[in-house]
């Protein structure tokens, strides 16, 4: 799932994205009929209604967090603006990049903007979101604030893990299924973990360790940054939402087990039938 | 209420949904007069409200938990669906299992889905459900991956419990009331057992632990799985709900308690007034 | 605002009560008229959405908690009934009491029910509910399982009390305000005082002792009761919510104040400027 | 951002407000043109809408808390009445109070309501919010009793602070962006603080205290006011809302930092890497 990426294209990819955030150029070309659709599983759409659901559970609130999402049939990348109540956001204030003609990839080339709205700036997660895309192959991403993510990486030092509790059967391991052609989930005994990388000024400056942390963990479908929050993401936006909800779910557990003094990876030679 | 179960029956019953899950038959026959109803109270129906409610409670994120009932009028069995977000699911993914006819009874060689949506499997719950359903004589089941009962279940050995809260006067006891024909409630100073089993990779591997402990504690209307969630049945969907309202309130409650130093069963010997 | 009553009112209320629930007299008089209304503010109304919202806020789980509301413009008493799920409460559920003709008092020959749900039994809570309307001349009273009022109830021993805290200005005190015609609310200084009476096995039982503790704190708009919930009433159901709301606010805070070392009643001795 | 004010004029302005609000004039002017309109951006549907909102949240439960909002264009400042319950709250509650003539500044002179509704009375907290629009020139005003702002103002001295968490970005700081004509946002290594106050027996008593502390923080966008709640302001009614949120978000993982013995403040030389 995993394809390393060159420092050459990471580089390019930020500084192009720095060129269109600051630049004045603007087509005022409004292309609604990117974003505008009565599907409700539109992404555009998705990412509007599950914003809002975000904001209910505070993993959004104050204009944090975003979700970006891939059309798998258009090779459009659908991306939240900058600095916006994220509950209130409609379609129309959605940014649109369009991939390489004829391919599923993202090429540096193309990182051009097919829908830009008129006074919003793409949201500075952008090239985290698109160098997932390129890199990991997904086709959704999904970035909060949640105090559960923030907490964790304090009470962790480079990676946040768990054993031994139902709800990590949610959750992808490293283990192939030929035969269903996808990864099989984690077993009951397995163990979670999610690394956990330092934050810095500038939301792509996160970009090269992101990468080098995914190289470490190539089956990982989750980053935690340190005093920041998370990004998770999956083959789908249905399937990032599920990777999300279950991990905020494990992280919330695991603070609660450590404020009782219970340890979150569960020796059998140490803690007896419990 | 208990009827105690042959070995030989659970294996089979194990053993016929393990086929049924895992081969390749289909009969394309939708069935849609099965689930499709303008009634609210509809097993259909409920199954689909009442998850969504249990979602917004945290008690079925991401694709977590599951809710199965038994139509007292027509002996079929609802069943949700596995690995689908449950704050979505629609009546028509709904599965429909028959009973045997002129009966109110599950027979083994009768578990025949009627009903299987295209493209789902049936939830994994499925055995446990079945079983429930068959040897308890029960009409609704309720799992949820509830963080109170997880952590519940680290707190407390083979059993959790908890006496004089007012809340467990909404919670069965094991004495009979010959002319109202059902089992009163507990008082406020009787003791609420819910016996807690350990949890294994797979949940058609709970049956046996589940009738087990059920032999022992068989006035129970709950089972806690350790490190897993609970499962709760009633009589009716709407016991099954406020059965697992009122255990998970009793279990936060406790929770909160052990964390300020007190002892969920009141010893009027050693705490006083309070 | 209190009026003491004579124990023998007492006990033939309870009696009357007693004699009504368990009698098998139905007179099969609907009296729709009393409950069907478009009016939001009408008490059947009120009783039903307050109840919705009270079960979001986990105070009505599993059937527990109620509403009683007083007409005072008919004489008419809205009771809740016993065992229903408080969030799907509909007004043709409700039981109404007609109190004295010509007077806003309950006279204890009067206590009849003008309104009985065939297959429905009144609240558990209604003679607590009209020893409150005839006792301390009230026009609504809330009931809730709060798990603040339960905790709160182990962490004080014969009340609860916090002071210099903005909320506590929303809770009615016992200076009498001769030109608005009113009790004053209690200044940021004052100090919020509760009583807490013990838990016995039925509801109707608590009589005695809501009483008595009434006696001691004439004033007071509220009373937990150990290991149970709270009681709290106002002039009218307005006041009634807004009490209830402020003090499970100020329980909650004094529980988070008490698990890090805070006093609830701040003595400007001890604790410096904060 | 910040103008002087004297002392004359914040003791003019009260006693105004005072002699208003105690005062038996009433115009019976209903002017709801002021407050009745399709547009749910227009101020009188914000602060309905938003203290509905709040209400959810509990910031503003038992009719604590209020918002206060200028409308730019027409000069007009808007303000819920007292006492009554926030969700509940309709456009034609609402005072409206006219600034000076042919100016975006109001003046003592001409503290009079254009829009005074007959039975009620306006917040407590008007003349705080006046003084904040008078001598801090801000767009709205939000006040509410969190429970976090009053947590954290026991655990703090003079001042909340916290550094080094990626929330702290949606915050202003006191650096002057020439191009953009407007106060950049703190960076992530920076500390945000947020002055406290002690409270008074009267919300009007606190103006003082705030502009005093204003001086010293000039560029706070916040003042928590010590065992009472949090008043937050900014340019507009939308930034005051994410400012709020942002930092009710802060207030409460700094609570639980605390609870974990971590320190809010990074200190690189102490903490290591995390």
């Amino acid at each position: 799932a995993y394809r390393y990426s060159s420092v050459t294209y990471r580089y390019n990819l930020t500084l192009v994205w720095l060129l269109i955030v600051y630049s004045d150029m603007c087509d005022n070309n409004h292309h609604n009929e990117l974003v505008i659709s009565d599907d409700p599983m539109h992404p555009a759409n998705l990412i509007c209604s599950l914003c809002a659901k975000f904001y209910e559970k505070d993993w959004c609130l104050g204009t944090g967090g975003g979700i970006s999402i891939k059309d798998p049939h258009t090779n459009h990348y659908f991306i939240a603006p900058s600095g916006v109540q994220k509950e209130l956001m409609k379609p129309t204030d959605l940014f649109v990049v369009k991939g390489t003609a004829n391919s599923n990839e993202l090429n540096v080339d193309d990182v051009t903007f097919v829908r830009r709205p008129v006074g919003l700036k793409p949201s500075d997660c952008t090239p985290l979101f698109l160098t997932c895309f390129k890199e990991l192959d997904v086709g959704a991403v999904i970035h909060t604030h949640s105090t559960n993510a923030v907490l964790a990486s304090l009470l962790y030092d480079d990676f946040f893990e768990i054993s031994h509790i139902e709800q990590i059967k949610a959750m992808p391991s490293d283990k192939w299924d030929a035969n269903a052609n996808k990864y099989v989930n984690l077993l009951f005994q397995d163990t979670l973990r999610i690394p956990i990388i330092g934050n810095k000024n500038f939301e792509y400056e996160l970009t090269d360790d992101l990468l080098e942390v995914c190289k470490k963990y190539p089956h990982s479908c989750a980053v935690l940054v340190r005093r920041h929050g998370i990004f998770v993401w999956g083959p789908s936006i249905a399937k990032a939402k599920i990777y999300n909800e279950s991990i905020d779910y494990l992280l919330g557990l695991a603070i609660q087990m450590r404020q009782m003094g219970l340890p979150t990876v569960k020796s059998t030679l140490t803690q007896g039938h419990k």
